[in-house]
């Protein structure tokens, strides 16, 4: 069996789930770990993720890393403005890319423009950049795609995500304002949610030949009473969590009908249903997104490694499975 | 949009099913009907298939179609030996297969022979042969090892298929003894069961890298009273359907087990469960298996035309779709 060497770009709250999943696993070897933060920067990478002293420092920039390995994970950021120069940085380096950037997962609108020069650079210097993770880029996206190729024909899918905050990381609690109220978070909520719903809602209409007029909506859940859960305390009249709708709605009617979900004391669930020939509709029993993500970003990667150079979105490339 | 020119090879039960899907979708043009069975032979197709008169004669071999069609769709039989000779013919005659040959979908054992021979003689003629469905191909081994990308460890899987039969083609019914007695069908029934679901558990062994010992144990399933649904009638004490075990050891101890369970009043679903990091399940509602190998067929087109020459497992192709 080969060792894949493997740089780990971002050493935040996935980072540090990303560092304790490739440091037992005898598949990668980690090559190096990358942090702006200068917290972090010349810090022991195992130290800050919980485990023992690794002799693994954190550099604040991937040109400091000599020693030429196979692939990158990058987990710093959602916007894919924010972080194409990371991204560029590690193409001009000759290394191949795994990110959990949101917006890289499909790229839409005026990110479709840095995407192409991505995907350029990437062909120029012969790497391979993919966006992947658990939503966007699985439960909403690629594993309706896939459920909708048992059909002949669709008239309308309606695709859900219910999420337990208190069951995830605190950076996602924290930006979901879990425990604020509404008064605080009056002014910010229209630019919270989930980044990915859109692009999720594109990568279905997109394959499935609908050109759609997007309606999207946020709006917070407050306790209707108090919640603890997973060591995390809500009062009634707190905000719990969000609820993200969107409708894509194809020459003036319904086609597509999403909606996530994430609040404290949430039961988990996934749900996709096809109205079409034939019908269908799966449902899941919930699934851990952080620890999803981690498993999509190590599985990605001999399919990234295998890839032709470019930028690709899920949906060009084979059908993923656990690396084992 | 190019209107993608089909041959159909095989006017069966499913057959009829996939000239009746084609026949009014805008996206093909059916070139011709192949069919080696005389009282088939020089008939109209329309006709066979239940619809008016179409202008399409049936015809005996391939090689009397010479409109140069983009694909054969080819629908007759689940054993890779038996269908051998009909897609060398179909790629001697330099044309593209999507098939539902059960066997196709993933070679195995003594298979691996035939596969291979037949992947040179696709490289030859430049052409791709791919085997689909949705069972195998899809719901017990496709399907799973896409749910297994959400994995970094996996200790179990469970897979579940339960089908009501008497929602099935009358030709499917009948492979499953329905309505005769287990004393009639006592020196058949090892003979018997799916075609499929050793290749479902080698598709998934061979992806997570497991060398497994497989254990399959088919059985009658005895109507335990009178059923009447759909048209159909099994009386108390006649077979009713068969339940299909298949169980994979890894190193002694159990990794996966399969069951698929086709009988006449089920309560139908397929269900998924990964003992894992992180664990993970998911339910169907159930699928309308004729149906959905129909769409997949469909389907598949796109993928199958835009492939390298060769024959393919559909786990080295990219992620299907509804092709609307």
């Amino acid at each position: 069996m080969i060792m894949q060497s493997v740089v780990l770009f971002g050493l935040g709250s996935i980072g540090v789930e990303i560092f304790r999943a490739l440091y037992h696993n005898k598949k990668y070897k980690i090559a190096g770990v990358v942090d702006n933060n200068p917290s972090k920067v010349n810090q022991d990478a195992g130290l800050i993720a919980g485990k023992k002293r690794t002799g693994l420092k954190v550099v604040s920039k991937i040109s400091e890393i000599k020693s030429n390995p196979d692939i990158v994970i990058h987990a710093t950021m959602s916007s894919l403005s924010d972080v194409n120069n990371q991204i560029s940085s590690i193409v001009r380096n000759r290394i191949n890319v795994v990110s959990t950037c949101e917006q890289l997962v499909y790229p839409i609108g005026s990110n479709k423009k840095i995407a192409k020069t991505l995907d350029r650079l990437a062909k120029k210097y012969n790497v391979t950049i993919v966006g992947v993770g658990v939503n966007p880029g699985f439960l909403m996206d690629s594993m309706v795609l896939m459920l909708s190729s048992l059909c002949t024909k669709i008239n309308k899918i309606k695709v859900e995500r219910i999420v337990d905050l208190t069951k995830r990381r605190k950076a996602l609690q924290k930006k979901m304002c879990l425990g604020r109220t509404p008064r605080q978070t009056r002014d910010i909520m229209n630019k919270l949610g989930h980044v990915g719903l859109e692009e999720s809602a594109m990568m279905i209409c997109d394959a499935l030949n609908v050109k759609p007029k997007l309606h999207t909506k946020i709006k917070p859940i407050i306790a209707k009473h108090h919640i603890h859960s997973n060591g995390v305390s809500v009062r009634r009249g707190q905000i719990s969590g969000i609820e993200h709708n969107l409708i894509a709605k194809n020459k003036g009617s319904e086609f597509l009908r999403m909606n996530l979900s994430m609040y404290a004391g949430a039961q988990e669930y996934d749900f996709v249903e096809i109205k079409g020939i034939p019908p269908l509709s799966i449902k899941t029993s919930g699934v851990n997104g952080d620890k999803a993500t981690v498993s999509l970003l190590l599985n990605y990667i001999p399919i990234v490694l295998s890839a032709k150079p470019g930028l690709f979105t899920l949906n060009k490339l084979r059908i993923p499975w656990a690396h084992m």
